[in-house]
């Protein structure tokens, strides 16, 4: 089991969905800086269940408690806790689940690595977990908006199965798209046609028990150039990993992605021109990540999830005896497409990477620049 | 800059393309255990330059040298140091490129971060400092297939620019291709017809001056279940994470990936079954890790890669002086392709990561295995 | 601010003094081991302060709580979170001190770092940060005794001030002194005599608003030989390490220690021997560790504790705007000697470290071990 | 085995006594700095055997050569790595000592842990092994000197097994000391009668084929107020670990120490003064660090080490068969007393810790800072 994340800024998160709670430690956060947990609320209302007729009707209010760190709203240096309880647990639920692994549901690899498996709900497994990211980059949010004023960061549903939002409108998007923005559609697309049928999808597959997946986009705006820790380290390769940790998710791309697999390198090249006394790029099919460091330009990347694996038709699986059983959930309390509540997951892990790496940068900014 | 990898099985990679050499520590490898440098030398000899008519012609042998870690071929349970001298080094080729920021190159980037670039070659951003990544696989791989017997890696190069291996001869290739069948094809792909095509457009693109991407299709046989550290070093993050801090990649997939995306959960969910008093699956979607965990079936993923970034065109550009310039290399050493000698990149990317979740799952085993 | 320790099995502790409360994350335990958490309760027992006249009388119960990581008494896998709510705190004890750098606290040196620091109490700085160690150290424990039963740990006060355990007295504490034993005296030195004339002293202090210091001797008994990591995880280097991060502490010494520097080499070295089919040293000089791995021995070390900083007399120091005043305590809750207190902190940070190493050697088992 | 040393300023050596050679990786410096390597072999000059009588008669140059990381003696921001070629192996001088276990040597841990020992020399337990930390240490400490010019680290030997600096020199030597001072004593002893005293005793011990051990005190000046890093990797921690990870220390104290241990609260706080516009403090019992936290004081600690092992004398021990045998060795090259050369080691940990700690405080410096 590794709960935590990041190098300088270092995460930790704690608690199963039907324990006492879930929770986060940040530490390696500078003393002295301003954090409001309003706004780690707000951040945590946009993940929380409840939100619409598209997501879990599970009701938590999921407020945040801090354990520790701040004093009257400024960090002390040490570690900053946040915690939220869960208040809205049925075990019950479990019952006619819980001796049989689910398909799709990490309840047979669970057993086989630790040789238990929580007796109800998905443990570690379950999406509650990502309440600690998502408060933790609230909180790394603020931070990074401290040294680098014009950091933001945005992310929202681009497809969900086969309804995608159209290239020429998403080139729009990559510029000029906010969550408050985004946070108008009950799905997260900011395209409002292409959100309308989104939603349709998704109520079409609720009321047959079904479920769909999606992909989410997420662009990072102000970003310094010089971050990323070569060659490992890279940028992209922190974010690859930071979102591929996500439940659910199943492919990651930067920039141009694997449509850019398709271009002739006289095509994919980005042309480095001048502009307005800054050096900048004509084209942005890197995505903003040139040897894993940033250059300046936006960061852009798209995440791919899966269909929810929590259906309630009929499937084939295995008893906790070894049998093979037929297996229909009766109730429970899921989301029919995890792609809404999943974009301040994707936008919290993104967050937390880069914060990382502008503590890094900050020890490893080159000797020159002390004498500048 | 952070060259290591790995938690328990740790690499750390050294060395630029231009100076004397490029090695890797390799530390956390149990004691007492054989490893036979001639295993190594193949792995490196498939990553090599001037293999074929569709790589570089830079020629070096890149014949390893065992500076620490073995006696009479058994580790000692220090590190293992690998080095690779740089034997071919052309810095006169250089000359015309070293006053401007090549486009696509991380030049611009290197510059911000370090506050110095190389004089001439990539510095630690050239395809050379794989050598130690390659090198470091080939260990790790002697070591997995001493606990799991049964453990293969095989990687291919699915598709050049547009020309794609079909679904139907990837599902067999999936089951049964070999290093060896791939190795048949000058491009690494092992389907003969396919590969004919991509060869074709490779010397279509490098007559242009050209160059082209594509995507490399990984499959990993024999991993026991139980691997995956969650929440965020489960295997698809790590994997991701090794591959993206690749040169060149844009893009990873693990199992149904981005065309995952457009399926139901119905459809989607890979269903349990009993076969030969073992449970398995009946399909392969989460491509062989669901909730971060391995659960024993084949792992199959794929990467993207971008055209090489080094064309023989006319590009626009901004010089060291910050002038905008017109600029077009006539000369150097490169792959108009890069991805036959990605496969062993690739793949020894992965086998890092599986050897260093097989030493992390001998620690976290479960109490109640110590038992039986 | 570094709150974790450990490679494997790692904690993170969080909370300071004044407020909420102080807590542990505790990462890296396989799953399905019991746990008891009236084992934890014991051990911070016998850390809480107003246990005796020669402890603070802070009045804290330090009651423990499990926020996460077990169900029904066993673990889940995922990290254990335990917590203890802070209930006696009383800021305005602080009120005439928070305006001064008081002499031998770490208020001078929090300010020049973090730029702040905590209102009231010590922040993190405070003796209250170690409950998640010793909470954590009882569950390391736990751990520990599942895998070698006769892992055994004792520590006891050996000396104060001047007031010193006989060398006669001790080696035969190395045999057989147990907690029991050592908690039969408040002073928890378990030589009756001395123990009487440490009480004295520390009282007699106590009376002239003074404070004493002294050492702690620990010996851990059990410990599989092979454990520690050569050649910078060294087991006493990661032990050292462990005791130097408690307040208060200014020395480590292992086995021999700053007495052994005073031997020849033929009188130190251990003699090894065949005793009962079993290769064992004549001698313990080395304290139960050669070249940073354990041979099978004892492991024995001695820590020393400075007098307590907080002393009711008068002192020259600086104030927060720089005057230089005179400084002198009128009320607040501390002990006159925390060498009592100090002995399941010191026994807790030993344990952390070997279980750490526990995990680290199962991970590193040379590979001939497997077919034996 | 954990070969690696440092946060952000990371360390990785390799190497055995009698493999091809010995080296070290450095990660994490900033780029664009310059490094002398004319520096790097005046320390390793200073740590290499043969430099007087009281020394091992190994005939080893130690010459360093420069692997990566440097170009025009500038950083690249990449690894640096220095490797040093092993030129003067007899492994015949180890024919008659192979076939038992050593006393004091790790010969029977090293085979209970790895499964395997080196077959001559004593691998990575030799003190070869210390010419990758005392290379990367003359790297650290220019890059020290570049952030705060008025940093100074200078050890010396403060005692020899009885023989010991008076407290009223050694208070002078704390102040003025300097590596120029210190050389001119062939045993490293600045003070000169004391310094023919120790000479004296080790060639008598030497002409004995006896060993002797010691004590090195090391005073570290000009280190910015606020480096360590509370509440687990407090500097003096750090210290502890590191030089307690050197081949034969016993012990570690920092200021006070264990004689600290006898004075009361009011005799041991350090008052806090105004002088020249500075706070600092009239006495440094602390050694220069409180609560973890660097005060701008000078750092003073003090280091055991045993006498030397290997002795030219009867010893029991068992063999590789586990026959209980007498042993004499009858040859080899060893150092009556380590005291002499281990002054470098001890510096070289320092400084590392000292420039991991910088760079830490670089990325962890308050917001406030950032505004002043």
């Amino acid at each position: 089991m590794s709960s935590s994340f990041g190098q300088l800024f270092r995460v930790t998160t704690f608690g199963e969905s039907h324990g006492p709670g879930v929770g986060v430690v940040i530490d390696g956060i500078p003393g002295n800086m301003a954090v409001d947990l309003s706004v780690v609320q707000e951040w945590l209302n946009r993940r929380r269940p409840g939100q619409s007729q598209l997501t879990s009707p599970r009701a938590e209010q999921d407020l945040v408690e801090c354990l520790s760190g701040l004093e009257n709203g400024l960090t002390l240096g040490g570690p900053v806790t946040l915690f939220v309880r869960n208040t809205n647990i049925k075990p019950d639920d479990y019952k006619d689940v819980s001796q049989v692994f689910r398909p799709g549901h990490a309840d047979f690899t669970t057993l086989q690595k630790y040789g238990v498996t929580a007796t109800s709900g998905g443990g570690r497994a379950s999406a509650r977990e990502t309440i600690g990211r998502v408060a933790a980059g609230a909180v790394a949010w603020q931070m990074i908006r401290c040294l680098h004023k014009d950091f933001e960061i945005v992310g929202w549903v681009r497809s969900v199965k086969d309804i995608c939002v159209d290239q020429s409108i998403e080139d729009n998007l990559d510029l000029c798209a906010t969550t408050s923005l985004v946070d108008k559609s009950e799905v997260r697309c900011p395209d409002i046609s292409t959100s309308q049928k989104m939603i349709e999808a998704i109520m079409n597959a609720k009321n047959h028990g079904d479920s769909l997946g999606g992909t989410i986009r997420c662009v990072i705006r102000g970003v310094p150039a010089g971050l990323g820790e070569p060659v490992f380290d890279k940028l992209e390769a922190d974010l690859a990993k930071a979102v591929m940790s996500l439940p659910a998710t199943k492919g990651f791309e930067i920039g141009s992605g694997f449509a850019g697999t398709k271009m002739m390198g006289s095509e994919h090249n980005d042309a480095l021109i001048r502009k307005d006394q800054k050096i900048t790029t004509l084209t942005n099919r890197s995505g903003g990540i040139v040897g894993g460091i940033s250059n300046g330009e936006f960061i852009t990347f798209n995440v791919a999830f899966k269909p929810v694996s929590t259906i309630f038709k009929s499937q084939t699986t295995v008893d906790k005896q070894g049998n093979e059983v037929t297996f229909k959930p009766e109730r429970g309390r899921h989301d029919p497409c995890v792609l809404p509540r999943a974009v301040p997951m994707v936008e919290a892990m993104a967050t937390l990477v880069i914060a990382d790496h502008v503590l890094r940068q900050r020890s490893m900014s080159p000797f020159t620049n002390l004498l500048t």
